[in-house]
């Protein structure tokens, strides 16, 4: 899983109709120590991720093993929402904080 | 998925038969901010997309998770037009604007 | 899928026994203005592409979606020979010239 | 597979069902000289990898080829704690001299 | 399918069970024109291949096309032993003359 940011949305009425009702975030990738890459990712999201915050994003085969999204045309999904991450026994971030 | 912008298309009389009959549009990918990446990924396409329509690209297996496409040899697929997309609170994207 | 150009072959006789007969292919691939990338891939190729041709090559799961494939351990083929790239409405390349 | 070591941990709450009792951990990517790469993956751990390790990632629809995890939205696992690392008959790591 | 050169070997005691028995290859990936490119890949090795040969190695599912391997966790395997490979109708390498 790689870890990004909530940037945005993206909208579409015209979609593959197993699409209906699934939320589209643009997220933007973060290294490993928080700062933006110059890399994105449209993802579906099922978690209820707001703007701006941390979540992990899973690409590939594994966007599909959610229930409901099995047989949706999707790459990239948003699978959890981030409280902290710890790199070098240093909390790098932390939600509380971020929104306190 | 990818944002990205159709630019062309591709066409072939010899090739595996499970893909007679399926479109193939040249995509160009878009950063997050709309520019053009040297990115391009050529897509099959059952939505109806045209060119300089904006589309999100699914790829890998979760382009054959479309119906009639479920064992296609294709490794990118059209699945959505976008309307709009939105990053930072910010209207990037509008097809309304695009086309007025 | 990646528009690539056929180069050259690759022969092995101590190999995974499902590609007993299987042909291979260097592919390299191409940009979508047609110049030839630093990047290549080798193919499984079952439409019968020559060298110098322009083909159509599909990478992962979806290089196994051919009939007699499906258990092969190929993560790369050919698909599609093809006859023309059309993109911002220009003709890039047609098989036809080519060989005229 | 990819040589990484384990640098630090992601925590969540919320979070796809399936997730709930992974452990994820921030693996830094190594060079195949040992040196580490300018790329991450967070990583499902199922073999009690400990900060500072070298471990093997595996990645994409591999990373659910882990009994208990066949279903859970993740594209990449720690699948084994590497012992010895050896390239041109040289001893690039040790896992017994790294802790002695 | 890419080219790659057998580089060396990784061991591991705790990993996953599934893999035990598995011999792990460093690989070192080959342009096009034979050249070592800074890119390497751990692959399972079914074939026997040994150091200094040129191999093929499929990466994602491909790797679990093997007898034996279906339900391994990895993501890349040695499918074959190269003999030769031509390019622009001249031979790049031919495992004979390598040892000979």
């Amino acid at each position: 899983m790689q870890i990004a940011k909530v940037r945005g949305t993206v909208t579409s009425t015209q979609k593959e109709s197993s699409l209906q009702g699934v939320k589209f975030l643009v997220l933007q990738f973060l290294d490993d120590a928080g700062h933006p890459l110059a890399k994105y990712e449209v993802a579906a999201d099922n978690v209820g991720a707001g703007v701006d915050e941390w979540v992990l994003v899973s690409r590939g085969s594994a966007a599909r093993q959610i229930i409901g999204s099995e047989k949706r045309p999707v790459d990239a999904a948003v699978v959890a929402i981030i409280d902290t991450v710890s790199v070098d026994n240093q909390l790098l971030y932390s939600k509380r904080d971020q929104y306190r």
